[in-house]
């Protein structure tokens, strides 16, 4: 059985995803990581929603011109992580997102809660020594421990700028403790509020390293994507998300890796938060592979 | 028991109905029709919603600067449908829409899904051998046949622009199978994203024929109506929707009907994509009748 | 790809199936029909939702003291059907069943409506040509025709009454049109209410020929399974339902087939009713295998 | 338009309701009263939600071996009430009432919450000066003034026992405070816990005047009716309840008057609750006319 | 046990609040008024609700650039009223107003629904016998008299309009009876549509006198408090209604009260529009303190 | 602030509380613990649920005839824990729980998940070196080490019985792995599927020590708690739970502390599970003080 990335279990297959892990350009892989939610937890269901919901959307995406059966690319299905240990579930990211880009394919990782990225940049490493982060969130997620856990979704930006050779850009950030502030420089490795106008002007410093791609679904309004962990109203529109792509098409080449984070299904029985998500996945694919 | 549309049944009365059938310039008809749905149903719920959440509105709208109470209107009920015989329900529909034309009155037909949208506009036909159709809708629904059925809310506008007489402008598309698109021209049968601009360019050709005006509930974004069923996420505002009303009064005299489609009340709790709905209804009946 | 049932799609793995199926002495099936609700929808999405649920049970029954990992079985994933045309899905079926038990396996069939029996019986009639059926159902699903449809969840046990070769035996029916009894023998091949009783003394005319047991979920109250297309008040609870399986079990060498149906998840944001489903499944398995 | 109850409006129509009003036995009529919930409201919405699920019921019951096609009721709507005028809708309801026995039908009032009983009996006395109340209910609804409110949920048994020529036996009671238990005789006008045995004990007494049966939803468990609006957690099942008949049967030509209370369909996404109440009311029409 | 408010009872602590009532500069204070909803209840949840999901927010606000832990204020919990005595309630808001003003504080209300204004405002005019009055709102709420209740949601405008010394001032109105409208002066006392415009140029009369803000959520779109008691469709985003407080900040020294009504946390399962609330609060709190 | 409990804060009163801590006989502590879920979360919002509902019961309970109002038991709000940090948080229930047996009063853990139940036996070890732990659960347990993590929800048992001093019976196992119910021995230290029948067979031995109460909430059917982390169908009723407190009042000078986990509120809208739950409290408090 070598068309299975170890350690992973299926829980449906996303839309138009061929079953060649060998030849595949890109490898999706579930991360329901839900250990340290503050508020309310959920994004263990993510991945499996997302699949879900997938086949509600065409293969083809008007706003890149492109189709899902023009490229190519695996469900890896999910890992399965330890509940309730950390730091082991992120060694677990780690080493599937080494394995996969040592394949040379690029990994999309369906969290979970944002503690992922930290496994899923920390694979990455590996390979590439050097690399810049770009997050587009609505919190800063900079605390240093957050209630006594040392690795959680509130702290995963304060690590992961800890990690030698690790740069990271914040997009969007429209919440924060204001000891968390500290350190960083609004305008320029930390953006508030918006989205496109900072992303693009930064364009020429993303576009001179690999880049790792994290995005938290909670950069757009709650009533966008109702079910999130910890809802902040306030942000963008989806319309708004989804035409960042055209800027992000512009990094193509840079970008090694992508996640999509912090989907919680079972607070939203309409389902929109996962087929935004599963839309923002499309467009990643088109976008990136 | 003239005062009755045959063939139907009451889930209630929308708000501000009369109850003289015979002197009303325009009729509400239930389309319960919930039968080619290939994501998820509910639609044959709408009608009776709309009517329940109606009660929550104004007579008067502040934008129209007009009030139900000065206009005449009769609640048809609910056509009773044959679930699982699609061609027949659209013979019902269509019978029924031109009756209501042949009494001189203009019909408003509330889905049920978009398929009921052929239905309508066959029962048009018969009074207005050549006519035009205007569809407001997230999808293309130009399949030529979805997964073996003939008829269905995906393909309804394949079956449209075969249709002998009609003319078919689609607005605001944003979602289509690659294959769909042969044949269209977008940007003058077919505007992708966009509303307002578009409709706004095309005045002096719609103003030409008979109009049928279909609006799918799901060309605005899920946010502001969750509650249908296929949510496809980029989508307008319901206020950007609503200000279409006063471009749609410049064609009022060719308005000869209008139906809302889509609407699936299980997938929203919250109830507010039949208020929208409701809103849309009270806009449309102050707008054309 | 040998290893796949041919026309199917994967919507997750259910607890501890083996992925041999060659090997494995039975296969579920998923049949998402879901075309012919009178009065709501959503049984197309209960294959994969009882997938999903089925990781929080045990892969061990008390009450049966077996558990899943003693035996084998292969989960198919779902029949991709023909939302709309229930014929050709119908066809679909039987020939997935009768391809099964051709290979010497039995088919776990998981709904979708009760219209699926029927196609799973016809394709039992091509090994078995005399059969008997056990309708564990709250309804008489005896209607010659519903509101104009052929075949549908209303009429399934009026057409496998006309099929050559079968008997039918229905249990616990507490609601019916007063024509649709008609011909049947209450107390002979129609029990109302009760379920083990009756059951208990048909024992012996049940081992004389191959069974087909087809369990409709709405047998229980709605307390216990919200989540059906057909809610009707005054059921058993589940634990009176699970009991039975030790009197089922009395006729495991008769049994060829299984089926599940009419679970509607739209309908339960607790999953307690997938939740029983899957439950259910466990133990037709641990029973008939 | 004299086919109408005064002062209605409709809100859907039951299932198999005849539209000849003069020659129904039987009268259904909402009273959507909602002014003085203690825990949450919601009642108000009941009476439309009971005429849209009716269809979801068969017209025959099997229990009864009777059709709702077999006898006459007219559906009279809904009472336009005063929320906050609390006093002003008993009196509305109190005159409807005794309009429908003057003209020598049996009113079935749907509420709404309990407190539309007292409006209902006072209606009653006008044509029965001498009667008794049967209340199947969890709570005993005594209190003298809850909260500042006179005529409320929870004192409407209080003010019944205060009216002249009124008995009130109450069944099931399983919830009360101590103080209003001063006064009562439990196990002769009030009986704890128990349903059927104390109502068989009582017939001889119950059958001796003329007779109003109160059924509020809540007597049975949360399970089966979690849409009320006190829900009591330890109550009967539905099936026990529905079994009631059978006893009711017996007091047929005594019985004047019914109504159901207490259901709150925002609380019961899956329409449970309304499902039951539906299902009550068929077998209250075909016992009772 | 001087450390409380009379007549209150807690539902938990809204985040970071003091508990010195003494030397608080501000006091919140939950009026759960729940009694006069023509269309739908359950605002009296909204004070807890408000609390409960306080807590998932930051105490810093990066627009206001300040912090609740550099504020003082003190959560008085609820008001505990007389459901269905509306007037009684209202004079307990006002007398509970009036002492916190009298011992220099500045309350902040939690509705309940909208009339909990005409209780906060008279409170206000013992000390401050000439004031303006600015409501958020997307309906007039200029009936004089709706249903038959004197005081209601639909009416609390009009009852504020009567009061003397007080002039009021309504901004984003999209929904209102024509009959509502007479009297008013479009442009000078109501504003449709708007709401930072016409506030911008009104600054000027509005920081003449002492200020009572009330803030109707239903100002924002039904996409984004869905769980409101009467959701109009066309309103403003969460983003643009926070950004109000910039412009508020302008009357700071004005501004003695303020309050927040008509969430209704039933009709909200992602609980969005609480944390809307909770934010809004936060942002006030921060605003005028 | 002596009347505190020491790491705690507010999230509303428990129905009746007194606020003098000092001369309560009980203590309600809220114990959040949400950490180890394998299926769903969501119990750490069960304290808050708890006691918002707690007002929709009576003081007073007909089946114990005992009203709180006579008992003096203080509601010591929430324990602060540490998400992701199992250890550290069940060190502080275990401190927390020692603390108020230290100054002889009874503690009424409200979880949370079961996992508690371990911190809070530890905690009363230090005062009863040697008690019995009773334990009323659907599932055994009894797994050493579940997914990894040492403390889980799905282990609590094995580690009480690994515990020194402490002996552990559970009633009404319906769920296990195989492999865990190596070394118990059925009808003597574990009851499968009953309840009542083997406790009260139980008495004797259980009336010899102190005794610890946890009852796990899934031990009714899933139609009676819905809203539960790992719901198990096949349950009891809630009726038949709430009669075992007549057994326990036998036990009532043994008892020194009572736990209740599990309950999970966002999966449950109609919060019929928090109700029964706060039942479950009122009948403890009454029972056991």
């Amino acid at each position: 059985m070598a068309n299975k990335i170890p350690g992973t279990e299926k829980t449906g297959v996303f839309l138009a995803a061929g079953d060649d892990l060998e030849n595949a350009a890109g490898v999706l892989l579930g991360c329901p990581l839900d250990d340290t939610g503050s508020f309310r937890g959920g994004s263990r269901f993510a991945p499996a929603q997302l699949r879900l919901v997938s086949g509600a959307l065409e293969e083809y995406s008007l706003a890149r011109d492109r189709d899902l059966r023009d490229i190519s690319f695996f469900d890896g299905g999910d890992l399965v992580l330890a509940p309730g240990d950390t730091e082991a579930s992120l060694d677990k990211i780690a080493a599937a997102v080494a394995a996969i880009l040592g394949s040379g394919k690029k990994p999309f990782l369906l969290g979970g809660e944002h503690t992922i990225t930290y496994g899923g940049v920390k694979g990455c490493l590996s390979k590439y020594p050097h690399l810049t982060v770009i997050c587009l969130d609505a919190h800063a997620d900079m605390r240093s421990a957050y209630l006594g856990a040392a690795f959680s979704h509130a702290s995963v930006a304060y690590y992961l700028r800890l990690l030698e050779g690790v740069d990271l850009y914040q997009f969007g950030i429209r919440s924060a403790e204001r000891e968390e502030l500290q350190g960083l420089r609004p305008g320029e490795n930390i953006f508030f509020h918006l989205l496109r106008e900072p992303l693009e002007k930064m364009l020429p410093i993303l576009s001179e390293r690999p880049l790792y791609v994290s995005l938290d679904i909670d950069i757009v309004d709650p009533a966008f994507a109702p079910g999130v962990t910890a809802p902040e109203p306030g942000g963008v529109t989806s319309a708004e998300l989804l035409e960042i792509f055209s800027l992000l098409e512009k990094l193509k080449d840079n970008v090694i890796a992508f996640d999509l984070v912090e989907i919680s299904p079972p607070y939203d029985p309409a389902q929109i938060t996962a087929l935004l998500g599963a839309k923002i996945i499309r467009e990643a694919l088109l976008t990136f592979l």
